[in-house]
């Protein structure tokens, strides 16, 4: 029998990923093409299509010889549907029907998936989850995204707003605004673009002096980054990261007090920062979690990078083909 | 065919309740029994089964008509293993081998869970979340409990330590101390136990008078039942009250971002405060919740009171019941 292929695409805000994945999640090949979702939604859908005809060609392939396609997608969305509702990092698109516009050009089938959910499925397959039974992964970035893998089935909840980990409340008394416009998320702390907020009011403090005011005048202006590399040698700075391995802990916490899962992950741009910043995350867990719990659960970075969105997309795709099988091997029954 | 029967039992800090139930979720007889954990554990444990006996001869069956038994008990435990750890609430218990007990006594296939998760199930299969695909369930008592449930899979945690609800941690710049040592807790400032110390505190401050000071000296002392029955007259009652709803709705927000079930279901003592307190979650709920699940969810009342963890635990004593069956069909293929 020869082993089924899957193709995976991972739409972005700014760019779009897509490749081939064998069943076993080793990416045969993949490509990037600019999203500009400015263009409007009838020219993202076929560049969808343009994305994963690419990568079946850099595989040296024909779209007869995939077993199933899967797309993930970032915004709001009506999972089982296959719809997304109105992104804010696609704008202008609305209500756009992904899942069965590929699946007609295709003639395959076709999975949908948010791509936080797409993403960690991919590191649950082949990256840091991959000897776990289940996960919960934070995706750190201009805002916290999140997914929950119990056993291989993704947490995509009722109403298709499971594991909006940037949302949970970790503050009532003095809560933040958070860019979703409610007050005290994860997000609000924990994200980029908070680390950055938290670092403009810092400075703002009187007779506070600090080395990042030196990153206010470059070009785009202080960055989370520029945070985190003034942390070795700045007090200001090193506050700051420490104070988000905090937020960081506390979401993880909330997981582990909710789902317990045997791994979390941490993705995203802050996976930059390195072991030393995991290790602060770890420590305030051992500080704050029950204690089985926070000794038993692994605390690891992402291994996949930007790939675990396609591999994970992908390995939707596997999921929906394995299920279409075994009800076809139900129905000869 | 004859349906199955099976035995629940819910084994609290003070009474255990025993019943038998049919493959439907109706409680055929059900037992009370004084726990009486001071007496030992080996004393609970000859108890627990006198009360399966019990409820067994109170529905005029014999052990050998009853398929399985399901024993549902507070504490930390490991479930997989069938063992309460260390429970605070049936002191001076410590690892208890109960399911392997109770499966040795009656030679019947015997499952073990968590009394949270236990009422839940109970809740899931013929309560408030009868009609439901998810659930997630707040327990409101001197502590806050919690359960998940997804599909007809009790999420109870890689180490345990699933749905510790009463711990996932909401205020982290003037956290309140838990009763687990911890901070920031939802226990605690949600049980009773936090709405009769926040009360306690709001009479501290100089210049305030609440009626709620009459009630100090009565037997027991103050009591959130006292503070829930003075709300409609005395502000500072009224705004003791208004803060747990806002604390519990911050809760099943958290739970509402993670899980997106489609109930969500308060059980526990605070059910008594009726309809208004639960209007004031909701309302809570649709202020601070993303749209889609705050207009979606439905949050409610648990319906079976103090028989849940019974009717619950035979609940999963069923699930092992299938499970076996299904088991051996498989292997007869």
């Amino acid at each position: 029998m020869i082993e089924p292929l899957f193709v995976g695409l991972d739409v972005g805000g700014t760019t779009m990923k897509a490749g081939v994945v064998d069943d076993s999640g080793h990416s045969l090949a993949c490509v990037n093409l600019p999203t500009e979702a400015y263009r409007g939604q009838e020219i993202g859908l076929e560049r969808m299509c343009e994305s994963i005809r690419q990568a079946i060609a850099a595989a040296n392939l024909r779209p007869d010889q995939i077993a199933a396609i899967g797309v993930a997608t970032p915004g709001t969305m009506d999972i089982p549907a296959g719809v997304i509702l109105d992104p804010p990092n696609l704008k202008p698109w609305q209500n756009v029907p992904v899942r069965d516009h590929v699946q007609q050009v295709f003639g395959l089938p076709t999975a949908f998936q948010n791509d936080a959910n797409a993403a960690a499925l991919g590191e649950y397959w082949v990256g840091a989850g991959k000897d776990a039974r289940s996960m919960v992964l934070f995706t750190l970035g201009t805002g916290v995204g999140g997914a929950i893998i119990l056993g291989d089935t993704i947490v995509q909840g009722e109403h298709s707003h499971g594991a909006e980990l940037g949302h949970i409340k970790i503050e009532m008394s003095q809560p933040r605004q958070c860019g979703c416009g409610r007050w005290g998320c994860l997000e609000a702390y924990a994200s980029a673009t908070a680390v950055v907020k938290r670092a403009l009011e810092a400075m703002d403090v009187p007779g506070v002096r600090s080395q990042l005011s030196l990153c206010l005048n470059k070009e785009g202006g202080l960055s989370a980054r520029d945070v985190f590399d003034a942390a070795a040698e700045d007090v200001v700075a090193a506050k700051l990261v420490e104070d988000t391995a905090y937020y960081l802990a506390v979401g993880a916490i909330n997981l582990m007090h909710t789902i317990d899962p045997d791994t979390v992950v941490f993705a995203g741009g802050m996976v930059a920062a390195g072991d030393e910043f995991l290790e602060r995350i770890r420590y305030h867990i051992h500080r704050l979690a029950f204690p089985v719990p926070a000794e038993k659960t692994r605390v690891c970075y992402a291994w996949l990078g930007s790939d675990a969105g396609f591999i994970g997309a992908a390995g939707c795709g596997r999921q929906l083909h394995r299920q279409l099988q075994s009800a076809a091997s139900d129905s000869r029954r």
